[in-house]
């Protein structure tokens, strides 16, 4: 038997290819939209593609499913449970096959067994792999978003992204359930789940690929509780936003989507700034500055938004962007490829163009925004009002913010900038840095001067501590 | 002034970008669809394309101009001459300018005056340029298809490409007029030309990229002709066969292809080799196997047709293939960006996919061919009935045969393959040996089994010597 | 913490890198000599790496401990037991520390606790993880060549490839008592070993990357056996011979190789096929042809040896290729980097150029053998007198062979090819027909007329049993 | 006959490959020591290079011949005029041979024709090409150094760069003579020189890339003058200061310089930014940052000298660095091989190691510079005390600078920067801000507070012009 990992590390997204040496035959759970890396690997290993298996509807990535099916023939595996809540709707013609609980798929002497887990959603499947050359007992379980290493998938994504009313409190305690059928697996056996750290689809999970059962149950929080109400509570607490392009994901994996073989990805272009400035005050198009912040704030083009690549590019894009507009994007052209992967992992097709860096220089007119210390812009503050602004989650503003801020999360500031008041200008902050360079450029986009507080709250609250010997001035703590 | 020349090998066709330091201001002259090394040059230069120019309608690429006016603004410069012939019909939207004789575009401080060069085409304009920064006297010529390297444009494509009549004979008079005037510059003018070695454009290319007035007034063939009536004969005599996909080009030109912007370029497959050989007996799709002539004599997908890259691919694909099927190719990995920029570049749009080299292997059963000697060919001959077919073209046959061949042009064998009997084995040949492989590959897909002659006629006919003591014996010398 | 995966499939070796998010500090263990991709994934993850631990001293591959520590500043740890067979001695100046039993290695947060595993080597040491953030049991051990996936370590290398005698036997039993005490590790516990399947470390080793000791003591056969006697026997039984280069491995890595900073790789060439030849039979050089065994069946420069890339290629380097020769290489250009870091990782430095595979028909004179089926082989052998070469490993002969067949294992004919007579054409063959592919191409720089016999003794034993209705005439079975 | 031009952007330099299709034989003419490009050439086109000539002993690149010659066969053609002043030493086991005056060395059916043409320097010699297939006069003349399009060499570089006293004035003498027999030639005859805009083996190179006889006769002010003495006067005035890595050239190119497969081209480092000042530090070695002025600015490591790539790297390499310490590099990834290769066409083969870009944040403390408009200098200047330090060459200083500005052209400024005062921060400026930058950094490594006045020379004389009515205050204007 052969197995092989693969990791997306923008998505934090696992895949797996196993294939049978003796029969030559290979299957890919979770497979991602770009299954070029699979075809290279089967070639490689001298495989023939011929399964692509789904734990559940993901929300995260589109799904490669029909992408594998497509362009290798590979028959479809996904699920047929919990199909009250609508299930697959795949182009008739895709060769495919819904699983139930106990169902086996075969690859060659490889056995997967279906279980049915849900939780995170009600139609979740996990695979339960046995090594029938040389075993009789499972070697692991690819587990999706059921079982994480170090957590378990979050049940409320259905309600907070797709809108099905009520079922986050039911999935938690689906998952309550899948979980003490699940515990019943010996130590030894492996897990195999279907993300890493960084992922939306859980809150903590951990950044080792894989587990076992045995160390899940020693170490896991989720393992721990015993009691459905607890699990139930600790479950749904403190579950981050889901990011806005999760709902559409949430649309399209059912039924599949555009093929790529239909997707065009974009071409370099060489328009003059101005051009580009008239493009990003397009309401059908957006224009992401991929540039490092530094060198966005020292000068940008007119209504671009800045979403550094790499660094916070894919989660923001996540976040921020609208499928539904029309792409283009100032980058490095080393970065092209990837960041075109990125986008179309994430559905986001309507890619039209890229432009080198050096455009932002053909602008005739250019804005900027100032990064200033928390010191500075307090001082500042003292010579000429001020406006700040928090961008960070709500239950970090919780947690303590400074005392006269205004309080707006970063994923709601596009819509919600309007709230601030043009005459005075706006320091932004988040916590250390990274989220207030973003919201720097939407509120220039929005026509506000803007300072960045460099290093944050983090830095403006250490600065506090040593000013004013702890005393917390300006800090409200919110028990 | 700033001046670099651009070449595609594949299809023989040369461009240029001109620019000025003092200004940043470039131009492009007669772009390739592929505008990304004029991009890319324009970034590194530190100049902003503001033009393109255009000397004719091309019959043999598809022209840039209007990618280059979407993807940097850049403004048309197109011919308004001869426009009884029908003209340009370019988007409105794009930014666009008709040149007369005589009518000058600057591009900074250098001058590009319009001269009305017809022949080729009946619209063909030439640009004359001027360094205004230092000379009052132009440097060069940019010439398109009117005058190559140790050639002039051949002026039969508007008939046999694209019907229209009589146009050949009257295209040669103009040319001859067009040459008489070019003449009248000094000798040390470059000209810049359109094309080089192995164009279709014309019949005897140089593969020099540029050269002088006065050595083409010593040199080139078609300035030695004076007299009009003997240079008409002179131009029409010997014009190789306009391959297939002129005629498209000729119709899509006028008015701009899609962008490339929408244009999908085939993703990676790795279907089985039966599903290969469904998809390439289908009557919607083509599958090119870009393997060596000796991989595909071996064993290959049955239905596929073989198109060795590097080689007769680009050449043969503008003769063989129809720009109205699915394209579907069998390529090493390393060679699918540029076989993909081949084949928009030809107006070929359709591609699908890719296959790795390694799906061959995976069909359940394969075609194969023989290569046999001439001499083998003549003692299987001797022991059991071969048809013999020669695939050379026209002149090449009028020229000397064997005696009992069988005539079919390379070009019509996918329509005529059906003359032959089914009875007998075919022993095909070319001059050389390229042609036939590929010829080879048609047959088999038409049913008949294959022995290929390698060495082609050429070697034949030296065997012939050897053999007979020169007699000749068997070959048609036709006077 | 961060804990990522490693694999060259070219020596099937794997290494990790683990990193504490906490503090940025990474290590890595057992890294391979070219050690860019864990300097990537630092720089992605944005950790430093600071540690480099190595198990023991390996056979198969040059160790990147000192690349690291002089490229990163990473301190080296190494085993400090079983010195009295010779520990190590590197650079005094490259910052370094012997571990023995029990000793404690931290990264960040993490715990590399040193188990001293001797068996495989004497030295050798385990590492067990424990995520000091979270755990205070551990997570895993990396086994290096202790425990792999469905198998041990073996125990003969250092008698076979270093000779030091009596060492085996030795190791065997040392072996059983290391695997003793690591079966108290409870089910849980993952295993992260050295190689994967494929390796010549070992005889069985599975294509799945990790296991758990649970699975191990259920599945591996090395685990069942718990009579001393019984395992040794087991143990000792049936390792393949270890290939030539591991020899140099073994005398190398104890003081660290030549830093890859003062090694060149090798550049283009493009001498004449008859200056390549002359290179091919200076006994200071080494021409290898890595094209398709077919193309090199159909003309090969004279003295070049065939070893396919991909394929056979690192196998049969490793087993043919002596370090102390100027190596050339006939190869497609977009293979040249990844042969390059194959060399160097087995440490033959001494690459000086790279042909293009054009370069074959620049030669005024080719070498070819035929590929013969058994029963052509057969036909041909009434016909004329032929010797039969069977260059299969030793066990394979013994299991059954052609009844005249002469038996030189394939990495013994370079140096046996003598033995041959010179008035007969040689039909060479092995199990499948790759190895006898790349004997033909000895036999040929030897001067030998060569058939190769395709599908080998597989196919000669099929359509035995089908001529003679499973008589087995003609084949020899040894009990 | 077919011509291929070759243009290595970052040295400004041309060369040229030509080759006979009848025979298949190419040359080289004033290779590279980079080769690839003329290789990878030749392989595609069916040419094999048997052939390299040399017009003259190279000043500002390593010569290729040497490499071509081991690499493919080819025989090495060079000067045996002006032998009195030194000439060729090469390894005698080269293939070789001297040209004079009127010797004629064919490829294939092409003649290239000797001309001695001394100017440049006295051994120079160009090659008149004719084309035998198709004609009996000249297409065209490789000029080498001799005739530039719009320029022509210049004569002073043997006695400035390599010492050879009063060489300036005979070699001017030289290139009058030779310019006189080179107006002999038709108009029509093309020129192909050895450099192009940018180079410094000229005043006044075009970035055209070739030229006829008849417009160098009207526009090349060279060839107006028919005076000698005016014409010595002419040549000698103006010429720019040759870069120090010239003198290094003269030595080596004689003898030819270390094989390319002897130079390993520096490895991928990832040592802490403190360790990184460490090396920066040393004597023996140099670490260039090539990251952007405006990061460089925002922090660097302690040492290192700023040359942003792509930008003025090249140039400054060549003025500042010296072929005799360890170079390593602080580069993306993507550049590192277009770096190797600019470097070892300058004959800096000590190429250690790169870092990547992110290196720099991890040093414990970093360096910065601040960059300030021309105002705020002079306000600066008022509150306290500062030195304003004006890096431009000679001539411009001449032609007016700021009055109390001290003067050391940013070449000597390595050596020079100790004349600064340590009490007062500087304030440096070149023209326009490019050569500032790079002070900038010089001036941080000798420990000084570093003000880089943004805009230059240029921005200071408009902003004075604004401020002060044309008055010209401040400025000294030399006549």
């Amino acid at each position: 038997m052969f197995l092989k990992y693969f990791y997306d590390k923008h998505l934090a997204q696992a895949s797996y290819l196993i294939g049978c040496q003796a029969t030559g035959e290979a299957a890919v759970i979770d497979p991602a939209r770009n299954i070029e890396p699979y075809l290279l690997v089967a070639q490689e290993e001298g495989f023939s593609i011929t399964r692509a298996l789904e734990t559940h509807i993901h929300a995260d990535f589109v799904s490669g499913v029909t992408e594998l099916a497509r362009r290798t023939g590979a028959v479809i595996y996904h699920s047929s449970e919990g199909a009250e809540n609508g299930g697959y709707t795949l182009d008739p013609y895709l060769p495919q096959q819904g699983l139930n609980h106990g169902d086996v798929v075969s690859v060659g002497n490889v056995k997967l067994r279906t279980l049915h887990t849900p939780g995170h959603t009600p139609e979740h499947i996990s695979f339960e792999l046995t090594d029938g050359a040389q075993a009789e007992q499972p070697m692991g379980v690819f587990t999706g978003d059921f079982v994480f290493v170090g957590d378990v998938g979050r049940p409320d994504l259905l309600e907070k992204a797709a809108g099905v009313k009520d079922s986050a409190d039911k999935g938690a305690r689906q998952m309550f359930h899948s979980l003490q059928q699940f515990k019943a697996y010996e130590d030894y056996v492996q897990i195999w789940p279907g993300h890493g750290a960084g992922s939306a689809c859980g809150k903590a999970l951990g950044a080792v690929p894989t587990s076992t059962v045995g160390y899940e149950r020693r170490y896991n929080p989720a393992f721990q509780l015993t009691e459905e109400e607890e699990f139930v509570r600790f479950l749904l607490d403190g579950q981050p936003e889901p990011p806005a392009y999760f709902a559409t994901m949430k649309r399209v994996n059912p039924s599949g989507m555009t093929p790529l073989a239909e997707v065009p990805g974009g071409v370099l272009m060489d328009l003059k700034g101005d051009s580009v400035a008239a493009l990003a005050a397009s309401a059908s198009a957006m224009v992401i500055d991929t540039r490092s912040a530094r060198d966005f704030a020292g000068g940008s083009i007119p209504g671009t938004i800045n979403l550094p690549y790499p660094g916070p590019f894919a989660e923001w894009m996540g976040r921020l962007a609208d499928g539904a507009v029309d792409l283009y994007m100032i980058a490095e052209l080393n970065h092209v490829d990837e960041i075109r992967t990125i986008l179309t992992s994430m559905g986001m097709d309507r890619i039209k163009g890229f432009f080198a860096p050096g455009v932002v220089k053909t602008a005739t007119s250019l804005r900027s925004y100032t990064n200033s210390t928390p010191k500075e812009v307090e001082y500042e503050k003292k010579v000429k009002d001020l406006q700040i602004l928090d961008v960070r989650y709500q239950d970090e503003w919780e947690a303590g913010h400074i005392s006269d801020a205004i309080h707006i999360p970063l994923p709601e500031l596009m819509e919600e900038a309007g709230r601030l008041s043009n005459d005075q200008p706006v320091a932004v902050h988040c916590a250390s840095g990274i989220r207030s360079a973003i919201a720097a450029s939407i509120l220039l986009k929005h026509g506000y001067e803007v300072i960045n507080m460099v290093g944050g709250f983090n830095r403006w609250q250490q600065e506090q501590l040593l000013t004013t010997s702890g005393s917390g001035k300006g800090v409200t703590e919110v028990s």
